[in-house]
């Protein structure tokens, strides 16, 4: 079990080093570039390039780091808070905020996508977009019912206890179709990087996001493997 | 529990009718084209580009179908064998065959890539590829060692004890991860359809397979739902 948390914290941090190396050391000039465009036309067009460049990297680095890293770490605070020595109170704190945080990156990652100059409807075509807003949808719903019932406690014990193996199911649910949903980021992006822009499908940068999207995957199987309690693991099981 | 499997049914039933839909309604001239093509240079490219797009259709509808839906079935037949009042070892044996084919079915929409006209290798690049093959080697492995351990009974009853949660655990991983990997195939394919051949995102064609990628998705959900004991659903949990 605690060899399960280490492995899911380490490999967040696989994942948060390998998606900041692709936002920044592929294109690190768009920062210096910036600063030195000028107002004609080549120039504008270059800067309104560079705009979208930038919220691409800001609803990436949102997304992956703020919605889903911070999204697992609030799933594991039951887990990792026991670990720590913690009582329940401090555990459903630190659920609660890293949670809270999570919805927060999420919904900003949202809005950097209302930023681009195609408007904001533009960006409700794709299957990315409608996964993502489901999972938006279903973290806010899960959240909001959290705090009231089970923070709050505005339900009675029996009503919490029927309650949450839901709120755990959805939960896990709503993780898991966040990650797939970056996955099928991952590669709407490298399609069009390599259809527009002509970047090899053998080229480092590709190698790189695969390599970032394989470790996300195997991430959200070590949080989930985590989280199933250790009597299940040694469980025996009747349809064996 | 019951409704949860009759759902998962619906929904794979739904799954199957959007991607024969998609593959066949969207290109149905195809089957016609092949037969009057001639020999001549524009002729074999349009061939050539027919082929391929027919290895795309094969590979769409083995992997969903017949990989995911069929995986999904004989993961749910220790559930709905029971529902059907069948004794363990022919559930056993559904669960058994049903993999079985799930993983020919697997191999065979594999294979369909190496048909194309750009070799072997050249499919092994994207992100896509490596999450299938990742699938694929996990399912290989998860067959025969259920079929070695639990069906030929290879290992005595402590050791597949000890077993079970982890083929479980990793089954369940497999088929989500598979989910996943065919929703970063459609949007990868929507991508190339956009870029290359113009399809405006806004299409019919498009917000089918939005709906066919949302409706994996839930239909994926339900499934592993369908797996959670009753008891576990209805059961207290100390960090609530």
């Amino acid at each position: 079990m605690a060899v399960s948390i280490v492995l899911s914290h380490i490999s967040a941090l696989l994942v948060a080093v390998l998606v900041l190396l692709w936002a920044l050391a592929f294109r690190t000039t768009i920062f210096l570039r910036f600063y030195s465009s000028s107002v004609d036309g080549a120039a504008t067009a270059t800067a309104v390039a560079e705009f979208d460049h930038l919220y691409f990297v800001l609803h990436t680095l949102l997304m992956v780091i703020g919605f889903i890293l911070f999204g697992g770490e609030g799933i594991l605070a039951h887990r990792w808070g026991v670990g720590l020595g913690w009582a329940r109170g401090p555990r459903k704190a630190a659920h609660l905020w890293l949670q809270g945080a999570a919805l927060g990156f999420g919904v900003a990652g949202l809005l950097t996508k209302f930023k681009g100059n195609k408007g904001v409807l533009a960006n409700f075509h794709s299957l990315h977009s409608w996964m993502g807003l489901l999972c938006l949808l279903l973290f806010a719903a899960q959240w909001t019912m959290g705090f009231l019932s089970f923070w709050n406690r505005g339900e009675g014990w029996r009503a919490r206890t029927l309650l949450l193996p839901w709120h755990v199911f959805i939960g896990i649910f709503t993780y898991s179709l966040a990650v797939a949903t970056a996955e099928s980021g991952l590669m709407e992006k490298m399609a069009f990087l390599h259809t527009k822009h002509g970047i090899p499908r053998s080229s480092l940068e590709f190698t790189l996001i695969n390599v970032l999207g394989l470790t996300l995957a195997i991430h959200c199987g070590l949080v989930v493997f985590t989280l199933i309690p250790v009597k299940h693991k040694e469980s025996s099981n009747s349809t064996m």
